[in-house]
């Protein structure tokens, strides 16, 4: 089976659970045209090519991109400024660019700034498919099958260029929806930016006690459930966090206030506004079951 | 295959997830005595009974515990008070005693108020094997497999009735420690307590947003991961965080200073500050894996 994509040649810049999950999948969508990738370490850009995610590897950003009418940035979102700006002038007139960061507003500011021209084909994207485990190890063909895949068009950018990166998660299995940058980043910062944090806390706020073992030895499947997304990688984290640093804060400022809310039904013992509040939450989850 | 515990009649008193899952696992241990259930739901009297969990139901709690010799409490903690005074007249002479309850000061100080010379057969007990479900449709004969029990023995305590406890446990695949009751409340605020009122406040705070749909539309495996306990019982967990409230109050309020800290490394853009803190949490839950 072939897949119809108006794409021959695929760069993915960056080969680790995103980008590698990327290459695989569409190699099992069938996709026809080349798969090239590049990515800092050797290591990664061999088991890359040899688990069939790509049909090429390039060790240099000119080479990887001429001929290329798609380039992914699957990079941390610290590598995406010196990227974006060499992407400037090494893009083929036309090719179509899009990114997978958990935040929109510095992709977009950047981008902005440095692709002049190019921009109108610059698709801002956030595949919702993260995971505590990262790297190329931990990537597969199915990541992104029955997961969401935001994208974030701006008043500028070709409608084309937005269809066809569409169909490009459409063909690794997402489900495509669409958010303005700004809506985008006030979402994930509240159902996901703020709880990797609150994860974070609590793990390190055990951690420096001095009955840690036995704290974590005790620790039953409830904990591990809560805390299971910060093993995540805390650099990748610090660059989230900073990029959307004004929507995380705000949310972080309005869950602390909400704890403090809780700790002053706790310490009147009022049994009724605790179940009130416990039982809104209860509802919630009903109410919206979710994809997982 | 007959298991050799030195009981021949088990009294459990409340057939909801543990209860249900007691029966159900002494079953398949092949306990060869009497498993008498009793619960305030007669359509849950019918069912545990249909299923195999017991050989009896009762309606009665003086018919129920007529020739027990082993008594579990596996009630809301609400409930127990009235309970212990009830038992403190009606425990056969020898009879072993012992609950299942989340928090343990609670449990202790209203038996040593109610059970008088029936104190030295009481063995506080709490299995980690709570789950969002609830309720006897939930139960399984595998809910404790592999899970941890806290047995939480008194200097009073009989340690005969502390080992013949241990063991109808260890018969239910659990794997069994011992905590003071006092130490037990403090780790259990810490690890499962706080938690479960973390993914409650989170869950409360979006779902009273005007935008809560789209919230909980774009949530993805993470947020639910963290969010998942919070479909637990508001009663039960009111009935907790009331028992356990001088220890949650402290960790609550931990957490939040904590949390705080976070504010002002987020504020201040500390990068390497931020990373610092969700490296210790990423280092901690290696250093600690866990049983999930």
């Amino acid at each position: 089976m072939t897949l119809a994509l108006p794409f021959r040649r695929i760069v993915i810049l960056g080969l680790g659970l995103i980008g590698g999950s990327i290459g695989l999948a569409l190699r099992e969508a069938g996709f026809a045209g080349e798969r090239v990738g590049l990515d800092p370490d050797p290591d990664t850009c061999d088991r890359a090519l040899a688990s069939g995610a790509l049909t090429r590897v390039e060790s240099d950003l000119a080479g990887a991109l001429a001929g290329a009418d798609l380039v992914i940035l699957a990079t941390p979102l610290s590598a995406m400024p010196d990227l974006l700006a060499a992407l400037a002038s090494l893009l083929e007139p036309g090719a179509v660019l899009t990114d997978c960061a958990s935040a929109k507003g510095g992709p977009v500011a950047w981008a902005r700034a440095l692709l002049a021209d190019r921009m109108v084909r610059f698709v801002p994207g956030h595949p919702i498919a993260g995971s505590a485990a990262s790297g190329f190890q931990a990537a597969s063909a199915g990541l992104f099958r029955g997961r969401g895949v935001v994208l974030c068009p701006l008043p500028e950018t070709d409608p084309l260029a937005l269809e066809a990166v569409a169909g490009l998660w459409r063909a690794c299995g997402a489900e495509v929806t669409r958010l303005d940058p700004d809506r985008h980043d006030r979402v994930f910062a509240a159902v996901s930016h703020l709880p990797q944090l609150l994860a974070f806390a609590l793990v390190d706020l055990l951690a420096r006690r001095e009955d840690a073992e036995q704290l974590f030895a005790q620790a039953g499947p409830g904990f591990r459930s809560v805390t299971r997304i910060a093993a995540s990688s805390p650099a990748l984290w610090r660059d989230i966090c900073l990029t959307n640093r004004a929507a995380l804060l705000a949310e972080l400022r309005d869950y602390r206030g909400r704890l403090g809310q809780l700790e002053a039904l706790l310490e009147a013992s009022d049994g009724p506004g605790l179940q009130a509040a416990f039982g809104r939450a209860t509802e919630a989850l009903r109410r919206y079951p979710g994809r997982d």
